[in-house]
């Protein structure tokens, strides 16, 4: 592509697609955002993300909600929750050739395989985990609270680390020049297992029992459940071949003590009466511990009662 | 005692406290209630248990606020909850002479050596569990849903069963007589284990979800997890020597399928702000068997989330 303008598509005008379509945008690169009902609003108004890390005003954003009128691109980042996932049938077809490069920024386990079978002809699938507290406010409103670093991964398609590949290299390279803290990983399913040794208690114990990090980490019977659910993240990890690693557990609990209270994003879906994305965050990692025979009583538990939960609060 | 009418206190006037109490002086046994702010009420408008095996209507009732004021009586019924345990070294020492057995009506777990400390001097102390749906509805109003049964046992103060002893004839005769349907056990512990089969899965989460036992059993979900902790709570009695038995995990499924809906009493206090009976449901059990290394972490998780609710409804 030499010196021509790389071309990306955000899938998502939520806090992720916000967050990172408006730092790449920012700092030059050619972003159109996908969206459905927001996308009016971003062509009006623009986009704004509130940060500590410095705030980003787009008065003008493209925005489109048929991917068609896009076409073809670099880079296709994936930032819908994965209770959306259906509609990627539709959505990402139009947006890949043979040197698009698709990147999923979304919560879930082994989400790669399947976007690979809708997009077979792409250059590259990766996984991407976004270690980031960030709100959307409203359309085109993003509220960016702590963190973002992003860890990248690809595996060849019979499952194996591929390392640290040109389509990995050139999407660090852009969201490195967006201001963004990128790690790779060569092993996307170790990255996966650690997005879950936070995501599995904190998003669901946010739920059941309202409340945010800070309480979690605070009280001393939240904190013994936090530490078991991680506990048994970590140890299916180990029996999955792909570790979390030593002391992963004790750095997320050292993270989200010192992260502001935060409430995470299942709370939000919740309160908003939106289905929660319990067959990423919860199914998919849970059947791959029984197929190795591995116990999570506890995350088990916690998934038994927001399954409970969020079909009541669907009624 | 011979042709004497025997003496009956019933510490309480609960749901428990009413019900029994209420059912053995329609018997014409005599019995004064013991306790607090509803004493009054008692005095002025008697007693009332509305109930499908037939209404009690107590025009008249004995009830005292000070147990010197009754002095050593044949049986003490204990009906209060275990939160308030600490009451029974003032309340029990008066009303316990050389003759009296002292029966604990309780939730809880190995609650009798704790009672026999408080009064060393009593003939016995039983514990006694009550399978019943009653609900108080206000001060002298219970309202009996379904069930009813006591099952009696007493164990010899080195712990061994202590088997069919005069003073559990007695009771159970005391309670025959007033159409209670009595068990008698030999094994008190293994009781105990088979009233937490119910009590710890059905009341903890009634209180997290708000839910009712007719959708705790009746969501798929919700019943895997019910059945994952009366697992848990059936193998620690195993280990510990007083098994609940082959098939009473099943049994206690179709028993509250087959049951009215019913808001258990943790549901109840925590809705009213009173403290949850988390001692004696919960930790007392957990106590028991971490210390036989056995891992209940369904229930564990469950106890952690039933703390921290405790703590901030009462904050």
């Amino acid at each position: 592509m030499g010196g021509m303008t790389r071309r990306h598509v955000v899938i998502g005008t939520g806090a992720i697609g916000g967050y990172y379509g408006a730092r790449l945008a920012a700092a030059g690169a050619s972003v159109t955002f996908l969206g459905r009902s927001d996308v009016p609003v971003l062509r009006r108004d623009g986009l704004v993300v509130e940060s500590p890390r410095g705030a980003v005003h787009l008065d003008e954003v493209a925005a489109e909600t048929d991917p068609h009128a896009i076409g073809p691109v670099d880079v296709v980042f994936i930032t819908i929750k994965t209770t959306g996932q259906d509609a990627l049938a539709d959505l990402l077809p139009p947006l890949v050739g043979p040197h698009t490069v698709v990147v999923s920024m979304q919560n879930g386990f082994d989400l790669e395989p399947g976007i690979a079978r809708i997009v077979p002809g792409a250059a590259a699938v990766l996984g991407a985990m976004c270690f980031i507290c960030a709100t959307r406010r409203g359309p085109g409103q993003v509220e960016h609270l702590d963190y973002g670093g992003v860890t990248l991964a690809e595996h060849t398609a019979d499952g194996r680390p591929a390392g640290r590949t040109p389509a990995v290299r050139a999407v660090a390279d852009d969201l490195t020049a967006a201001g963004v803290e990128v790690g790779v990983r060569d092993d996307l399913l170790a990255a996966r297992w650690q997005k879950l040794v936070w995501n599995m208690p904190f998003n669901g114990l946010s739920v059941v029992l309202d409340v945010g990090t800070d309480e979690m980490v605070g009280d001393p019977h939240l904190r013994d459940l936090v530490l078991g659910v991680m506990g048994e993240v970590a140890a299916v990890s180990v029996a999955h071949g792909h570790p979390v690693g030593e002391g992963f557990v004790d750095q997320m609990i050292a993270n989200t003590e010192a992260m502001r209270p935060y409430a995470p994003s299942m709370k939000l879906d919740f309160a908003a009466g939106r289905p929660l994305e319990l067959a990423a965050i919860y199914d998919a990692p849970l059947r791959a511990a029984a197929a190795l025979g591995v116990a999570m009583p506890r995350a088990a538990a916690l998934a038994a009662q927001l399954h409970f939960l969020d079909a009541r609060n669907r009624r």
